[in-house]
Formats: C-alpha cells, sequence, structure tokens
C-alpha cells in the first residue's frame, strides 16, 4: 500500500493535478489545479461562496462511509448551503487534513468522489492544498452562482407558509445506531440543487437542515425577525424513524440533524405557484405550519394538543 | 476564562457575526456573514481563488505567535498566493476546526487578526464554518481578481532572467530556533500583494516561496518547461541568516521555506520596465540567475564555481 509520506505531497498532488486536468472543466475555468490560484472566468450573476468542513470522529469515521462517499458527502453539504440560497456550483477547492500514514488510494478516492459529484452539478475542482494532520479533515470551498432571485434566510413574513423537502430523521437514526453498535453505512445526504433555484422562484426564505428542524428553523425566525407554528404530526417523519421510534418518531425527526433537506417559507400568494413547481422538484415537499408575528421563536404542537416553545436544541458541535 | 463550549458554536458565530457585520464591507458584499452562503456581486475581472491551512503542531504551536498574529499570519500566506498570480483580495471565508476547550477570546483574536489585515489589503470577511476537532487548524478561502494580467507559473522562457523579493532565510531560522530552543517568535510574513500587482506587468511567471527557493523555482521550471541556472552568492540572505550561519547561510536559505516572497522571470525585454517598478514596490529585488533551455531542473552554481542540479528539496508536509 502506497501511503502519502512514502509517496509526498508535492509528488501526490502533481499526479492529482495531472488526472483533474484530463477531466472535462466549464468553459469558465481559465486556469485549473496546479498554479498559486485558479482562474475563473466571471459570470455575470451574483457570486455565492459557501464553505463547510468534516472532520474524521466528529463528523465520520472512516468504517462508517467509503472514500468515495465521503467525497460525495463532502460535496452535498457544501451543495446543500447553496441550494438553500437557490444557488447552483461553478468552481470548487478542497482543502485536505491528512495524515502521511493514510493510503494515497483513500485519498484519491476522497477527491474523486468530490470531483465526480461536483461535475454532475455542473461544476469543477479548480484547485486545494493538503496539509499534514493528526487526523482527516475536508474543507470545501464552493463558489456558485444564482441563475435566478437569491433567496436569504431573513424574507420570512407572518402568515408565510413553512414547508420542508424529503423525509426527517433518517440521517440522524443512521448515526446513532452507527454511534451505539458500530454497523451500517451513513446515509448519503440528498443533493437538492435543482430543487433549490426553482424553489427561489416563490420562497420568501430558505435554509438547509443540518442541524435539526427546530434549530433551523430557529435561525431563519432570528434573520426574518418572525416566529413560527408547527404541528409535529406533520412532520415528514423517514418511515425507518417510524418503525424504530413509534410514537417518538416525530418528536425525534424534529431535532435530528444532517438530513441536508430544505426548509422554506412561502408567502400564501405564491401557493399555487408552488403547487405548480412541485411535480419537477424531484421530492415531496410537506407543509409544517405557518410564520407568526412576534418573539423569533418555534412553537411546536404535538399530537396532544399542547404547545411547547423550542428556542433552541439540535446539533452543536460543542454542546451536549 | 470563556471557552468555547461554555458558549456553543451557535452563539459564538451570532456574536462574531454581529461584530462583524459592524465593520465596513466593500460595496461588492450583498450578503455577508450568517446566512447559508455569502454572496457577491460579480467584477468583471478574472476571479481568482487560492486556499491553505495553517495546523497546530505543523505550521505553528501556540506559543510561537499571539492568536492576532497567527490570523494575520493566515491570511498573508493565503495573500501570497494571490500577489504571485497579480491578484488582489476581494473576500475572504474562514474555517476553523478547534476543541471545545479552546478560550474564545482565542479564537475572537484569531478572526479579528484575519479580518484586519485582510480589511487593510482591501478585502472583506463574508462567511466561515468552525467544527468541533482535536487541535486548531485555520483553513482560508481568499477570493480575489487580478487588476491586470495574470501570470502564471508556466509563462518563463529560456533567457528570461530569475528575480526574487526581499530576503530568505529569516523565517526558516526563526522556526528552526523554536524548534530548538521554545523561544522567541515565528516571522510575520510580508504581504506583497501590492508588489505582485505592479510585477504582474513585466514578468513571464510568478510564484510565492513558501516551500523553498529551490524548490518553488522548481515547480516554475516544470510549469514552464524550462530549466533554471542561478548562482548561490546572489542569494539575498536575510542579515540574520548571516549572522547565524556565516559560510552556510546561502545554501540555507536557498531551501528554507515560509518567506512567502515573489519568485519571478522577466524577458530581457521588460528589464527597463523593471528598473522603473522598483521604487515603487516596497522591497529590494535580485536577480538570481536565468532561465536556460533544456530539462526543467535548478542548476546552482555555488562560491567555488561548481554546478550541482537540485530537483527537488525544501518543505513537503509529508516528508523528512
Amino acid at each position: 500500500m502506497r501511503r502519502l509520506r512514502d509517496v509526498g505531497e508535492h509528488r501526490w498532488l502533481d499526479q492529482l493535478t495531472a488526472r483533474l486536468a484530463r477531466r472535462p472543466s466549464g468553459g469558465r475555468v481559465a486556469v485549473g489545479p496546479g498554479d498559486d490560484a485558479a482562474v475563473v472566468h466571471p459570470g455575470r450573476r451574483p457570486l455565492l461562496l459557501t464553505t463547510d468542513t468534516l472532520v474524521e470522529d466528529v463528523h465520520f469515521r472512516r468504517g462508517w462511509t467509503t472514500p468515495a462517499a465521503l467525497g460525495r458527502r463532502a460535496f452535498a453539504v457544501n451543495a446543500s448551503d447553496l441550494a438553500a440560497m437557490g444557488g447552483v456550483p461553478v468552481v470548487a477547492l478542497l482543502a485536505l487534513e491528512a495524515p502521511g500514514r493514510v493510503a494515497v488510494a483513500e485519498l484519491d478516492a476522497i477527491v474523486t468522489g468530490f470531483a465526480r459529484a461536483l461535475a454532475r452539478a455542473g461544476g469543477s475542482l479548480v484547485g486545494g492544498n493538503v496539509a499534514a494532520g493528526p487526523h482527516l479533515a475536508i474543507t470545501v470551498l464552493l463558489a456558485g452562482e444564482a441563475p435566478g432571485r437569491v433567496v436569504t434566510r431573513a424574507g420570512a413574513r407572518a402568515g408565510d407558509v413553512v414547508y420542508v423537502t424529503g423525509t426527517l430523521g433518517a440521517a440522524g437514526l443512521a448515526v446513532s445506531r452507527l454511534r451505539a453498535r458500530h454497523r451500517g453505512r451513513l446515509a448519503e445526504p440528498p443533493i437538492r440543487v435543482d430543487a433549490g433555484r426553482r424553489l427561489a422562484t416563490v420562497a420568501s426564505a430558505m435554509i438547509d437542515v443540518s442541524d435539526g428542524l427546530v434549530q433551523d428553523l430557529g435561525h431563519l425566525c432570528r434573520a426574518s425577525g418572525v416566529g413560527a407554528a408547527l404541528s409535529l404530526d406533520r412532520l415528514p417523519v423517514a418511515p425507518a424513524v417510524r418503525r424504530a421510534l413509534g410514537a417518538g418518531a416525530a418528536a425525534f425527526a424534529a431535532r435530528s440533524g444532517e438530513d441536508y433537506e430544505l426548509l422554506f417559507t412561502v408567502p400564501r400568494r405564491r401557493a399555487r405557484a408552488l403547487g405548480r413547481l412541485v411535480p419537477r422538484l424531484g421530492c415531496r415537499v410537506t407543509p409544517l405550519g405557518r410564520m407568526v408575528a412576534g418573539r423569533p421563536v418555534v412553537r411546536v404542537a404535538d399530537g396532544d394538543g399542547r404547545t411547547r416553545v423550542l428556542e433552541r436544541g439540535g446539533f452543536d458541535h460543542f454542546r451536549a
């Protein structure tokens, strides 16, 4: 097995750069990987920039996923941020931290998994960096553009309906099973780039569900300066979560992270426009409740008609 | 002392975002920190993108520098990559990895040091991420533009003269002293953004000296498909290195990394144009030798007239 320390940083990067150079890149790339910086022809549309990191033993363990799936995941979690603004990927940089003992084949598979997922979404890998570190960490810089409107977290108004794409809870259930039994695989996040671009034509605000529905809706409430009122029994709970947790499934799904679905609000006057979009989104869309005037908190009604105020709750890197 | 795990990821980011929002940002920023992605108005010039990471106990130790200087360094090493293409910073993202035990004040100082150095160079911090990790790691994504020509590593031709800005070896000497005696401070890298922008009007190829002069000139040779012939006794060795190492100073300075000076080639016909630029660069410029036809290797003549071929040599993360 060839390890990174046997090959060396520069030789590995030279080989990788040569391989990447053979991939077709969009006409936007003037200078790709291998120089001091990448050079990209400017577009006419707003430039969107986001970054997210996957850290070994924090966001994943090596046995939980294949290297190629880890690369795809690194793309997916960043693409999800662009999708939540109505943006599509254009170019990306990949900054890796890795110990010298890592197999070159593993790093190659991570980069290839990332680059292929990016290419399928219309983007090109134009550069990056590799640094020595005690563990594997994958930081992505994803640059994109909004083909139409840019949707922030701040546009929701009282009366708007709150929706979410897909289903919730499956990713969190998989992680809790992996932690308990060390068996199974991390769920592959959905790619909602096309859905996000279309939803941007009708949404007043949008965010992706990475830290859990309640917490991410809380972010949207604070940015928009309005509250939200949801019914727990409306939540599109993933079937595996219902089977596993029964009556507690919806409460789990409301706080469970890493689903990477889109949570968005739509003014009533655009409800019919949303209805026309839904068949083309490639995923279900479920109304959860409404935005309400007042404190920017999330009120959740459970099945028995009791309502609780949830200010925080969900994933935080530094809190239990 | 408030630690990150006491405050939590989201509350720290909320406070940081509020503070950053009070800083003036260029008119180019439509959506700054705090949403899913930053939104930047497009420019008409080529977009330059680069990333580099500082990893604790690899690139720095906590006692070697202050948190603010570490933030400035994270900016400087990335700005150096842009400068080497003739680019100037526009916006940046900052991706941090940190253990929960880190003091909030330390992270704040890193971010502030970074944001101030970026602002002095005309750029704005528009977003980022913080993830839990076993140690501190700072990954910067720097996006810039080239006001004029973009200069790659690939444009050098036989006959071009090789130059370097500033002096060499001081950063490497400081690191070797810190490793041996654990005393002193990391040198603050120079910011050559303005020099790089001006040099781009005359240079045929350019690279920054991060891994050592010989190694970085080797990268430039391979990209350009020509060799280089240098005289070791022409090297602008830093005075501290001459004092410390005497006769061995130039050989040390030729392989020593982290000086972040600009290494560039100029066709003879532009020698006079370079001469007119030099007084405005804010640093000295020293001719080291010439590019020569043939194999893309670096030939170095020492003071005794002996010539050696150096194909590699200098810093590699994964090799001794």
